[in-house]
């Protein structure tokens, strides 16, 4: 599972910095997590393959973390998409959408709407899942929770050679896949395999205000995206604002044990980042800045 | 009279092209023509002063030439405005607007809505009129002419050394003013500037189809953008689309003995711009690319 950050500023573009927008990329198919202005340029800019998004997901009905949608869907279809696109949002998505784009874009767009408080899961299949939790924010809004299920089995070598199973059927065992001989003889997986590293899991907690209570929906993140609007000293205006400081991100990630926290949704009356970084480290070391561009592994 | 180019690709951004946004800046006010998606991260880039914007013109209703408004004057809220915004469109621009910033901006927004075929001046004061006239597209499509009037009068420097004005007075004989020396008498403004150059004529030509009848509304232009989205070999298809080819924004120039073109609205299919340049300038030398970035001083 990758992360890939398209754009990482609060509401008024700044220093070259754009509107919330983020690419998971699970097995190389890919979700957007909200779509600011010009999300669609920095998916060219980084190489993004766009056409592999099939799930939109719109943390709420804020204009920088959807304005960039309506132009995204319409170059999709001047591209000659055909294949459905889902979105998951706020109802109110749907009316900007379909009061721009009144015509045939020759793909069926299915709408998932989410209800204010709604938690579950979204979307499951053998390789992933993704689901829903509320966040506290001004208007209705929602996290994600990322969990990338299926895990490749690990191959035992020596056992490999032993039975003289040819190279190019190692990736076949590595999906689970039983191998038979030259002789008919039906090697299990079992044999030659282990079972694969555990789940990991992604969660996106995009505008909210410092809410100890989403921890019980980040059990065992690997990776947390939590936004960090302001520095400390502005602790205030965040609360006001329904926002977080970098402290109060650091604070959730540690209360939750996540694995590693990224922070983002600056505001545009901070040129330096640094500060961010150096406020939430002093909380919860394996910080870093959701820098665009910058991709993240796990 | 200065043109900074904001974005210069056709519906699908490319090749680091943004679609079409423009910036006119006549004495220091500022014009945005048609806002493209990220047109106000544009600004930004190219320092562009964008609290002196107080008239938006949009030429049609598609989404390459909207989809940055909406989060542009969103911006301008943010950003603590007051003034009063103009803005010149389709009347379904408003119906955008409106449903996606529903409360109260800080500034009021007037929309002067554009009839089909609608020709006529939309701006006077004594310093520059604007104007529109119908170019032809697959939607009503309106071209804008921007005149600057007021052009300052010219120094005779004899003349000023003669009459003893100081220098701190020499730019109020610029705006036409008389002098009144230390004796009490009237220095007349004729007697010591001559007028100044004719006014400066920059025409807009958004999408449109190839139609010489334009050219009557070109008249002693200075600036002529007119969008180029085909190379030759595509002539068919720019027909059929209500676009037109670099060698046609070309042949318009020639037709309305404009002094200069910029040509842009590049389609995505384009990663090489220079044979647009070649091809315009076989019909019209004195042609120039609309690079994004690029300024075109009158």
């Amino acid at each position: 599972m990758k992360i890939t950050i398209l754009g990482n500023n609060s509401a008024l573009p700044a220093f070259g910095r754009y509107p919330t927008a983020q690419i998971v990329d699970i097995q190389q198919e890919l979700f957007l997590m909200d779509c600011g202005e010009a999300a669609q340029m920095r998916m060219k800019q980084y190489d993004i393959r766009s056409h592999r998004i099939n799930h939109i997901f719109i943390s709420h009905a804020h204009g920088d973390h959807y304005f960039g949608l309506v132009g995204f869907i319409s170059s999709m279809s001047l591209l000659g998409r055909e294949k459905k696109l889902h979105i998951y949002c706020n109802s109110f998505i749907k009316k900007v959408i379909e009061l721009q784009i009144p015509w045939n874009l020759g793909f069926e767009i299915e709408y998932r709407f989410l209800e204010e408080n709604e938690k579950g899961v979204l979307l499951s299949n053998e390789k992933y899942e993704v689901s829903c939790f509320p966040v506290y924010h001004s208007v209705p809004t929602h996290g994600f929770l990322f969990v990338e299920k299926k895990r490749k089995r690990i191959l035992l070598p020596e056992r490999v050679q032993h039975f003289e199973i040819p190279k190019y059927y190692y990736s076949k065992l590595t999906e689970g896949y039983d191998y038979i001989d030259k002789n008919n003889r039906v090697i299990t997986n079992e044999e030659v395999t282990v079972k694969g590293l555990p789940f990991k899991r992604y969660a996106f907690c995009a505008d909210t205000i410092f809410s100890p209570s989403i921890c019980e929906d980040l059990v065992a993140i690997d990776l947390l995206y939590h936004e960090a609007t302001y520095l400390q000293d502005q602790i205030q205006k965040a609360k006001e604002r329904f926002h977080s400081t970098a402290m109060e991100a650091a604070e959730i990630a540690k209360m939750a044990q996540c694995k590693k926290l990224i922070i983002g949704h600056f505001s545009s009356k901070y040129r330096d980042l640094n500060p961010f970084l150096e406020q939430a480290k002093s909380i919860f070391e394996n910080t870093e800045l959701a820098i665009e561009g910058s991709v993240f592994e796990i």
